[in-house]
């Protein structure tokens, strides 16, 4: 299944939207540099992001404008909603925050993308002393955390190819190879179920489970290693990220498995409180209760989950202190983990997405300790 | 050849002279996030950079610093230089912003990483507001410019791996093929050659020579393009970027001949401006003024060339304006060409090290137009 170009309307529409949103929020405008923002807005997606400034311009009363090197125009020119935009192009011997500045004009608060490089936020403060900023995940934290049915059928569909994924790399040998040659396997097999990149592919075995964003090394897997598979990536843009715990071999340790079931335990409390209305910190709260009350509250060492879209992570965050309520169509993670330091980890985690009267799993394999060969 | 392990003392060496010419720059520190300036000064190569803040703090009168998320805190202690660094980590309910400052100080003007996400930025300053804060490339733009022989040695090694791809790709078939499977091949040889990192696989044909940054794509190269071909990456962490223009088939065009021999002779031009003591400026227009003298400076629509390290894209800058002055041991690209809207394109590109009298190429290849089937 190929999902849905989206269309210059479609884009045009989603700029339409965040300038109501910024100006109810008492921004003059936004700016957008390359990223999942620039993607959302227009499709376009520079090769790489660097010291030549790209910037689309979303201000009031005016048609958002791409500034944009020359050299660079025409691939802007071909991206997806490249007609709902202008176009203003510099060359090497320009100053582009002057021309930035005459887009944007020379007073007012803007949102900036939060991946937007110092050095432009900086030339545009030099170019426009009376301007001011905000970050625009501060700003407008929800401007692309609620999906429409396009987005979510592709998220759904990357959620998909990560669970397939899964499912095969439980028939692969563990014990005796390394973590890395395991990870190998994952990120092949995502690219073989459709994802077009590949983001990670944790495989954190024994001990190194323990760390919850250990890169896979040389480390050899071995019977009895409780192993930590978290992979993901983009498929037709859209994120997919899952974490499951397996082990190698049918002995698991006591502490082991009971370890597993409170998690597992957490990973279900926190699903079953998603519903609209609900404080992103109160998934995180749900999760964390479960854990704590088991006696492993102090190895819980992180927030219980992101959102996903464009990228694999990204706001909101179900984190202490974000007071934002789910909405119907946010997607998020929900992974909370237990992790002993030079012992074992242990993390479950799937995508989910908030519906009218609750919440809904993209990754649907089973939770229950696995076990490989 | 393996490149010789950076050790904990040079990267120490590192920050020591940073954290002097900061100083000497009326900088009260240095702030560095993920990207070539950290891996310059620690080792430390984040697998992401991200919303969770990682920042080293280089500031007078005490020893540098590592502020990083607690859960990525195992991974940064493993970095070449972790053992020059102290470290500061935080978790997701505290706020890595105030624990900067704390580090900073509450005053003074700081040079940041140019690529430092504006919302890291942005945190910064609420936290600190009489703080100030410089770009380091506008602050100190020659802060990695000049290399030592260890990086020289590595960038020599990324240079003879490219002019082995060149050799290589020369023998294969264009004419008949996609853009994109000759591009495809220029990074399988990249990496077959020792690259760990290709970054652009430009392969322009025909009337898509006309743009500098074309990205390979559908089109079917044809007996009688030029073809762009511009391409490189990273080899032991070190850059590499090269770029020819070829011929398919002997029958060349009068004119395509004409503009190539003006490349070359633009290119060898701004080659014997090389020395201590002339403006980046000067190679630029040293390049511009042949490429004008024949005709065609309208066509020239890009700076003559762009540093290279540990990215493939880092000053010093050969642009109009640009008045720092060459030093022994910096790298950069002279890249001379012209582009001739809906026709072709023609670029000649080597990577050149400033000596004590002159300079050195590190692209060997032929520059003459060569000849593809």
């Amino acid at each position: 299944m190929t999902a849905r170009t989206f269309t210059a309307e479609d884009y045009a529409a989603r700029m339409r939207r965040a300038a109501e949103a910024a100006a109810a929020s008492g921004l003059a405008g936004l700016l957008i540099t390359p990223g999942p923002d620039l993607a959302y807005f227009t499709g376009y997606r520079p090769p790489a992001d660097t010291e030549r400034l790209t910037m689309l311009v979303i201000a009031q009363d005016r048609d958002p404008v791409l500034v944009v090197p020359r050299l660079e125009r025409p691939d802007a020119e071909h991206a997806e909603g490249a007609s709902a935009i202008g176009f203003a192009d510099w060359t090497d011997n320009e100053d582009p925050y002057s021309l930035a500045v005459r887009l944007m004009g020379t007073r007012g608060r803007f949102g900036v993308a939060d991946n937007a490089w110092a050095m432009h936020l900086l030339g545009l403060m030099d170019a426009a002393p009376q301007t001011s900023y905000a970050a625009l995940s501060r700003a407008m934290p929800m401007l692309r955390a609620v999906k429409d049915a396009d987005e979510l059928e592709r998220i759904a569909a990357a959620g998909a190819a990560a669970d397939a994924t899964y499912r095969k790399i439980l028939k692969a040998p563990f014990a005796g190879r390394k973590e890395r040659d395991v990870a190998a396997d994952l990120a092949d097999l995502l690219r073989a179920h459709g994802h077009e990149q590949v983001d990670f592919t944790i495989v954190a075995s024994g001990p190194n489970g323990a760390n919850p964003h250990h890169e896979a090394g040389d480390r050899v897997i071995a019977e009895g290693d409780a192993v930590v598979l978290d992979f993901g990536g983009l498929k037709d843009g859209y994120g997919s990220d899952t974490t499951r715990t397996v082990h190698v071999g049918g002995e698991v340790a006591e502490e082991v498995q009971r370890v597993h079931d409170l998690v597992r335990e957490a990973q279900q409390t926190a699903f079953e409180a998603v519903r609209p209305g609900v404080a992103c910190q109160d998934i995180d709260r749900a999760a964390r209760k479960v854990i704590a009350d088991g006696g492993y509250g102090e190895w819980f060492i992180h927030r219980t989950g992101h959102g996903i879209g464009l990228t694999t992570h990204e706001p909101p965050y179900m984190v202490e202190g974000e007071r934002n309520a789910l909405v119907p169509g946010m997607c998020f993670s929900i992974e909370p983990g237990v992790y002993l330091p030079g012992r074992f980890g242990v993390r479950i985690e799937d995508i989910v997405t908030v519906t009218e009267d609750g919440g809904h799993r993209y990754n649907d394999t089973p939770h229950e300790l696995a076990f490989v060969a």
